[in-house]
């Protein structure tokens, strides 16, 4: 009823860290994408194919040393509904092989639509007496810029399900302090008032590791911040963007965890997906031993 | 280069008006639904092949009184892939039709995330040298938690391709005001924060009745707020939601418009979709043709 799962998972593999799988066709090694076209043609579902096909190789890699993968929606739907049918897929395959999947979708919408989005991702949708799956990930991200209303779905579904979200608190782009950064009339800035109700949010989803279901999405990028955060909401475990391609080092992401080295998780995305194509020598087959090469490098780097 | 093409649409057929495209099943007469899943079965394509037919008997009903179409994008994905399929194929038959289509899925990320929405619902997407319409409507609406950074990539395709966005301000749920009214150190609201940004912003997609490409969501159900924004930016089209189901009546969208009866189209949803729900004695048979009755009754209310 909670974020438990992916702190076990955690603690399992000894690993904070998190696999972003947001696939461009530029990181996807030939021999995949001309194996895909030749059966689906250079088409959406062609480019859809060698998108799965590349996730399948990572998460073989990654599986048994990273306790998750973050999809990030808007790099399947570019490949329309073609690609949308990748992002089932990718998520299926990453949860049969023990993986936490956390759709990075920053949906948001007043109650009534909201209740259909949970559906969508995180729980199920009865087509007349059956129920069925539609994405059924782990964790949802959420944008909550219309207040109560568009998250209290979400903890309904998580509840029944089983499953968490992550709030946006506190991004890691740099325009992001345009609104985040603004102080309110009570002296608070706004990204301190959404984490503030993250915390109040997350009790109706307590967990047994001290952390709520309710998760925040906070930035490497501004460490400042994630100390700040991280102090004032001891029950809001945190997702950190922004390690590696971002800007944001391991010194950057320290002051996201608590004394017991928990209480968040850092992604990588074009780090780990790319790392084959940082030494020309590599074989491109061998794309995903260099994937999980960088991701035992991060996860030292990050735990050490 | 704007919402141009909305408000010719909108001139055109003297209607200040869109229909929400948000279809659940239990919206939908049996008929549909029985010849749906006599086709895919009773599962997430025979749904969502319903959800579809029973859009295009309302596009046919209303195209030519009614100038736009606002797919909500929840209530697709919520059928999974098959469901996002079947939002492809509503919005390229509205478009057939000539409607303007306006994909409400309030999408937000940071800068090259939002390349990729962009790309998927309002541009084209590259596979090896032939471009792709993922799912191309003709705008989209946008939440700008992010800052401009994730607005921009919008813009930029906007520009190329003649389309244009609606960016949340001030929401048309209850709990809108957590967060959107309260009140910064320099005295305004965090709406006319946004409102004003989307001013600011709206000037890179200059439109030649005076509003820009880059719309704002303002609910009817708050009327005060919205006469407050209508006066603070003049170059901002409104797409207003809350009409109807949601409790507010025409009196309240009234100060949405400027003096030439121009500046904002508003939704209804339900009121449309379930308008043959109404009334026990109707044929389901008819339901596109109650729903043309309920548009023209609106129609008519509002501009009256």
């Amino acid at each position: 009823m909670s974020l438990d799962r992916l702190i076990e998972g955690i603690k399992k593999t000894k690993n904070p860290t998190v696999a972003g799988l947001d696939p461009k066709l530029s990181y996807i090694p030939e021999y995949i994408k001309e194996e895909a076209y030749s059966k689906f043609g250079r088409t959406l579902e062609g480019a859809s194919e060698a998108l799965y096909q590349f996730n399948v190789g990572l998460i073989d890699a990654l599986c048994d040393i990273v306790p998750a993968v973050k999809p990030q929606a808007a790099y399947y739907e570019m490949y329309g509904w073609q690609g949308v049918r990748a992002l089932k897929r990718t998520i299926v395959y990453a949860k049969s092989k023990g993986m936490f999947v956390i759709t990075d979708g920053k949906r948001n919408d007043i109650g009534t639509t909201m209740e259909a989005y949970a559906s969508a991702h995180l729980g199920e949708v009865d087509v007349e007496g059956t129920n069925f799956e539609a994405f059924a990930a782990d964790a949802l991200t959420v944008n909550a810029y219309l207040g109560t209303d568009g998250v209290k779905p979400v903890l309904n579904v998580c509840k029944k399900y089983d499953k968490g979200m992550f709030i946006l608190v506190k991004t890691s782009n740099p325009s992001s302090g345009e609104l985040q950064d603004r102080i309110l009339d009570d002296t608070k800035t706004i990204y301190r008032t959404m984490g503030d109700m993250c915390e109040k949010w997350g009790e109706e989803l307590p967990g047994k590791y001290g952390y709520s279901g309710v998760g925040a999405v906070v930035g490497a990028t501004y460490p400042e911040q994630l100390g700040e955060l991280r102090k004032a909401l001891p029950h809001t475990f945190f997702l950190v963007p922004g390690y590696g391609a971002q800007g944001g080092g391991a010194k950057d992401v320290l002051p996201a965890f608590d004394e017991n080295g928990l209480g968040a998780v850092i992604n990588s995305s074009r780090g780990i997906m790319c790392a084959w194509q940082k030494d020309p020598s590599l074989d491109p087959r061998n794309y995903a031993q260099a994937a999980r090469n960088e991701a035992v490098r991060m996860r030292d780097e990050i735990t050490a």
